[in-house]
């Protein structure tokens, strides 16, 4: 950049990263460090550092740079012209966004979030929705109440799920969770029908499944110059500078590969972070360098998780390092440790299901959250249709609330919109995944081999680097060359069920 | 407060705070978890946030404020007003420092004290004082500079030691320290010439090291709720909130003590601050409610070091939870261990000397930066005077400058005026602790009962609430009813030296 005004920009730009980054590790400390009692103070600290970065987004200052800049775009050289009028673009979008919002609604909605988040915590523990629905009404009214303020040529779901997935509509969705809601079921009851062998239970205690998860980021490239593994209540990724990476996992000794698999699964959001337009980068700190989609971020989490990590390879190289950490194998042998890493029976909870029931989760929060916010359902109904739903997609039923519809903290903070990332990140993994072994062959003979890098090699030349220049459905059309569908994912299931299922009773 | 005045500065000296314990929370983060490669970056959020506090404390706005609250103190209610004026006067005082120092030359020292502080670490790596002569000169130079703008009538090095031991002089140091220039060598010589037990050698490994560390601090009161332990490389207590307190130590294998030693130490620093006028209190976030001074933050932390833990009475109550622990007694008995923890030879290094040549090594810093400050001592000529002055002191002369006048970080930093204050603190510490013992008994009598928490109870009465009420010297005066001086250390001291030496040779 060569102007006064696109440098001032920059300059800002930079400092509002610093000032994020900086959220980044209060945020961190919070959740691996932090002694309970400071909780109190942290809000404060978050809360400040919040106004701060709030008021540098929206402040009149902004807004003259922006203009100022976007009259200099023509005086930029002109190869870097569409660049900088995408990047420049999209700050308009979100500074428009910011500023159509009432201050004043924007601090109801801070106070909703956390007495909805307090509430349904209570609720939760109690099994008792009905302290929980006024929060939830509330919350509902006041994100239609943004909707109406950001007046978009959207529907009020759509709008808010604008931020997490842009440009993504019902009509699209309809077309893509059609399939899935059409054969999903069926695949639910193959499984339910057929024998399998008997899982084996089995206990590991932290040391070694630490051990393990070093081992494993130590195969899939951690740096520990530039990255760190921590403990936290709820597993997550988030960087805390261009050149520091952080994931956390938890340990649960009943679960021995739930500390593993989480960590596969946020080292592949890291990854990703890791492979976008860095420091070196003219648009670094601008939205061009920022991750494309919540979607296309759970697919690179997925990838290492599912396709990566759940194969059957992976099981033949990791069953001897696993008998080796664990002092056993209570497993058996490898196709033992692959079943218990692809557990396919369909169960209440979300966050723990498997592949094959995961998406219609997604489905059912998806329908329930429209018709919460665009169909008028009373917030009270939630449970019963909640409960229908579920008998519908997974043909269980919960025993009680916080098995069924407080069993997520989305809605509590006032979340809608984003649930359906989670089942687009599967889609467009399975639709990467095809694109990267019709280039360079089987993901599973290169992790027989021990090659997971030229996985990522692939990964960091034909989708990091892209950011938010596409969204979701424009990176996979210009990774694949075809539209995102749901066809690649239910080929890629159901080819893996029949290995599963051939997988001998024993 | 009952004014808007005052209500505004309250809220602008609470911000101040908040954002200071950010910058503790970057700090720790940086010493306790964060990657190599994130220095850089961590760089630019400590130099965003240190900018802020800057333009906060120096800016017209807060000018404004502290002018009028100082023209609303007689709004006040009779009771508060000599509270809040001494708050409005020590904030004034710090004020008009900041404001009489020209932006350029902050900007300046902060750029010399980065070169300095790296160019010590080669210097330091490669014995070779010339590579950090220039740089030591250039920030003489700019702290004589700050001196002179600082207009304060006092001398060059005292003006500089305020901001550690406010209202300290020459002349009350010499009174003090002069008594320790000329005992303190004579008992080093006593030890010299004592036979005395062979010291054990023994090793530890982490996990025992944490372990006896972690079961010191619930005897002392750690509460997990708002503490924590952690690893650094080098050992530090800060305060990330009001009700969250961080400590850490290191261990060291072949030093088995050295962490506990360590966690002892800081954990008497954090105890001091928890135990300074909390959120409960109407100066929280004011001056009044900061430590004392650095001596007698000082004087706290060496209290539970030297005077709990390396008395006589906790190695008899620890012997057997060390040799538990370590699965062995390679110390011996517990006079072994008490032996062990006081090791009575001078070495070079000042932070493992024991308090026998601990005080000498801060004299000769004390006197070495005084001559390069005021009486035009060259640079050059360092290296050469340090060995004359531990010849004088310790009999012992260093190998190279690493372990000579290199060895501290301090004037890297441009830091001159802060030695003494680790001094002071074992004056401080051993005059308190006569008080303490004329009231409420011996120190042994409680450790070897298990009642360490009545010694704190003592501090927390006595000690801590007095805050920056008072400076180090009028807190002596007003708990002890007398002046400070060295002799309650001397007399402590020679006692100590006495019983150890005889603790019968083996």
């Amino acid at each position: 950049m060569s102007t006064a005004a696109f440098d001032q920009l920059h300059r800002h730009q930079r400092e509002t990263h610093v000032l994020a980054s900086i959220n980044s590790c209060l945020y961190w400390d919070q959740n691996t460090a932090m002694p309970l009692d400071g909780a109190a103070w942290r809000g404060e600290q978050l809360a400040w550092v919040a106004q701060q970065i709030h008021s540098r987004q929206t402040g009149a200052r902004y807004g003259e740079l922006l203009a100022a800049a976007e009259a200099g775009l023509g005086q930029l050289p002109p190869d870097d012209q569409a660049d900088w009028q995408q990047n420049l673009a999209l700050l308009r979008q979100q500074y428009e966004r910011q500023c159509r919002l009432d201050p004043a609604l924007v601090n109801a909605l801070a106070g909703a979030r956390a007495r909805g988040y307090s509430l349904w915590q209570d609720a939760r523990r109690n099994r008792d929705f009905s302290t929980f629905a006024p929060a939830l009404e509330e919350l509902i009214r006041l994100r239609l109440e943004q909707v109406r303020q950001l007046a978009e040529p959207r529907s009020p779901w759509e709008t808010l799920a604008q931020p997490f997935e842009p440009d993504v509509g019902h009509q699209r969705l309809e077309e893509l969770f059609a399939p899935l809601r059409q054969r999903l079921p069926a695949l639910v009851e193959r499984v339910r029908g057929r024998p399998r062998r008997a899982m084996p239970q089995w206990t590991t205690g932290q040391a070694v499944q630490r051990s393990l998860c070093e081992q494993l980021l130590a195969c899939w490239g951690f740096d520990e110059r530039r990255c760190v593994l921590a403990s936290s209540p709820h597993p997550f990724s988030t960087n805390l500078g261009p050149r520091d990476f952080r994931i956390t996992s938890r340990t649960l000794v009943q679960q021995p590969l739930s500390a593993f698999m989480a960590t596969a699964h946020e080292w592949g959001h890291s990854l990703y972070d890791q492979g976008l337009p860095g420091q070196e980068s003219p648009c670094f700190g601008w939205p061009l360098a920022a991750p494309t989609s919540m979607g296309v971020h759970e697919s690179q989490s997925l990838f290492w998780e599912n396709r990566v990590a759940r194969g059957r390879a992976f099981s033949q190289v990791w069953s001897p390092r696993f008998a080796e950490a664990v002092g056993a194998a209570p497993w058996g042998d490898a196709d033992g440790l692959w079943m218990a890493m692809n557990p396919l029976d369909p169960g209440l909870i979300r966050v723990e299901a498997g592949e094959l029931s995961y998406c219609l989760h997604i489905l059912l929060r998806y329908e329930l959250e429209t018709d919460l916010l665009e169909h008028n359902m009373p917030v009270a109904e939630l449970p019963e249709h909640w409960c229908a739903h579920m008998a519908r997609y997974l043909d269980i039923t919960p025993d009680h609330v916080s098995e069924g519809c407080l069993q997520d903290v989305h809605w509590s903070e006032g979340l809608f919109g984003y649930f359906p990332s989670y089942a687009l990140g599967h889609l467009i993994s399975a639709q990467l995944t095809e694109a990267m072994e019709a280039e360079i062959g089987p993901v599973e003979t290169h992790v027989a081999a021990g090659g997971e890098s030229r996985l990522l090699s692939w990964l960091r030349r034909r989708v990091h680097p892209l950011g938010r220049r596409v969204n979701g459905e424009q990176l996979v059309q210009q990774v694949t060359g075809g539209s995102l569908s749901a066809a690649p994912f239910l080929r890629y299931l159901e080819a893996k069920l029949d290995r599963l299922l051939a997988v001998a009773p024993r």
